[in-house]
């Protein structure tokens, strides 16, 4: 029988952040990530192709989830209303695991330029498929680029905060604090 | 005597990413560079260590140059006219090989996910380096984090018109009134 166990995806994940961290991206093997998670290298290849679509996995689904939601708002929500609805699904899809390695992939992308590049890839990725779904919804151009970056704004402040507290909230609690707070920003910007 | 010429800089910039849009970054070379530019490969290495280099140089001088002009705004300027402030010093920088290169680097960027990554982290250094800007001026952490991102979206939106146009302004007309249209659509954001 194959070696084969629910929860190896998640492992591979965590093992392979921490490892990240440890030793540095570039110094980090397949085989060595599939150790740490308990598993073998077909167990790896059978969820990803190679280490670099370890991380992106979940970064595509991200955006979709942000672009989603801002998709089925009502139609007479305003622009930042529609962000909301983008900030509370995929707040909704993030859970124990992405709380959990919130501070170690911090951790290995201040170790690693080529982390550093593919992390603001993603963050530029996530404000793109944002205001992307907001101008498809009608909004003019400079109002759904700002709309898109407030978007990854709020989320990457809400996330920051979550992943440092133990209180018992969702993290859509937090993303949806952090847009409340960017939109009272705009107004001190003179 | 040594083979050196005035501009050779500048043409190895324009050289390499004409490359890179041709025929991929991965697949060009120092050597091809060199060639294309008219220069031995020693001069490229007088003028940057790698053909990655080549492309960090300019976007530090950038993110310098846009700190720098919030700094120096007067003590009463509010957040958006310090940024206004760094746009105008960064855009003033810029001259007509920033504006020659502008289209065919898109292209470059295009067709390389490696230079998507690093095109990404350019656009979230700029961002940052104006935040630490205006945190270092007092300014609070939502407002500084959504007015440096304001300001990026301004220098884009501005250079992408800029690029687009044959009309005889300097970058800055174009990137100060980017600023002034994103300024406006705070307002109608709901």
């Amino acid at each position: 029988m194959a070696r084969w166990e629910p929860g190896a995806r998640e492992r591979l994940i965590v093992a392979a952040v921490d490892l990240f961290a440890e030793q540095g991206y570039d110094s980090t093997t397949v085989a060595q990530i599939a150790e740490r998670a308990g598993v073998t290298k077909s167990t790896f290849f059978r969820h990803f192709p190679d280490k670099r679509e370890l991380l992106a996995a979940g970064q595509e689904t991200l955006s979709r989830l942000l672009a989603e939601g801002i998709t089925e708002a009502p139609a007479g929500a305003t622009p930042l209303e529609a962000v909301a609805a983008g900030l509370q699904r995929a707040s909704d899809a993030m859970g124990p695991l992405n709380r959990e390695i919130g501070p170690r992939l911090k951790a290995a992308v201040a170790a690693s330029t080529e982390l550093q590049e593919r992390d603001a890839l993603k963050s530029v990725s996530m404000a793109a498929a944002m205001t992307a779904a907001l101008t498809a919804r009608g909004v003019p151009g400079a109002a759904a680029a700002l709309a898109g970056e407030l978007g990854l704004l709020a989320f990457k402040r809400g996330y920051a905060e979550w992943a440092d507290t133990d209180a018992d909230h969702g993290l859509a609690h937090y993303t949806l604090a952090a847009l409340s707070e960017l939109r009272a920003a705009t107004a001190t910007l003179g």
